[in-house]
């Protein structure tokens, strides 16, 4: 299985691009990882112009999975179970989207197979980044049962 | 209004610090703010031990808030409504608590009159820390009607 992160701009705050690192350095030995950045929108761009730009580099094979605020909220044991489920249907790969300020467009909103929350509240692109990533780490720190700074 | 912070040990994690030291003083910038870092627990100390270091360093008529995984999921909107609340409530100081791996002792919850879960995801304490700052000073610049990055 392989993991794909789609997601609108640089992370341009230093410690969160840090982290960002250190954590997807992390998740990479478990699970294949790779992120596609895509570039920041004009201000005049529209809702649908950035999700066509998201299905452009979305694998049609893949399983997309959306981060929205109102998306399924799982704990992170759910999370890990998640996961092992992919893996038993053999899932090869999945996209985790994270969408723009104001959401995603309803053609990305319908490629996507399952929407997750990471919180009710709202974070910010840089912060919700690192959370899916160390909570991806997480849930396979559980899956392995390998121990875990609390 | 004041908000203090009570949790265990230090953030050790120097991006993880750097991010709480910035939120801190954006967040101060609406409301005074004071951290109160107790030391590490021994390995063998007690959660009742833990729970009376920190009933100690409460001030007895502050409101005592504890942010725990199975607290009350809000959104950033609603923190902000509750912040309104205080203040029209007159609350002169909210001391915010987050307690250790396994929770916090019977009488620390007690003490609490409000029990606030930033997420169903478990978070190291150290992003527990970041996130709940950087939701406080978000609140605030919705309260105050403020741009703030999405």
């Amino acid at each position: 299985m392989k993991f794909r992160f789609v997601w609108i701009g640089k992370t341009r705050d230093k410690n969160w691009k840090a982290l960002q690192d250190d954590y997807l350095k992390r998740l990479s030995r478990f699970v294949k990882c790779e992120i596609s950045e895509l570039k920041e929108s004009a201000a005049n761009e529209t809702i649908e112009s950035e999700g066509n730009r998201i299905l452009n580099v979305v694998n049609p094979s893949s399983l997309v999975c959306l981060m929205d605020v109102k998306g399924r909220s799982i704990g992170s044991h759910e999370l890990g179970a998640q996961i092992e489920r992919w893996q038993n249907d053999a899932v090869k790969e999945v996209t985790f989207v994270i969408g723009g300020a104001a959401g995603v467009s309803a053609k990305v909103a319908e490629s996507a197979q399952s929407m997750l929350s990471l919180s009710f509240l709202t974070f910010t692109h840089e912060m919700a980044r690192v959370v899916l990533l160390e909570q991806l780490y997480r849930a396979y720190t559980i899956i392995k049962g390998f121990p875990y700074q609390k």
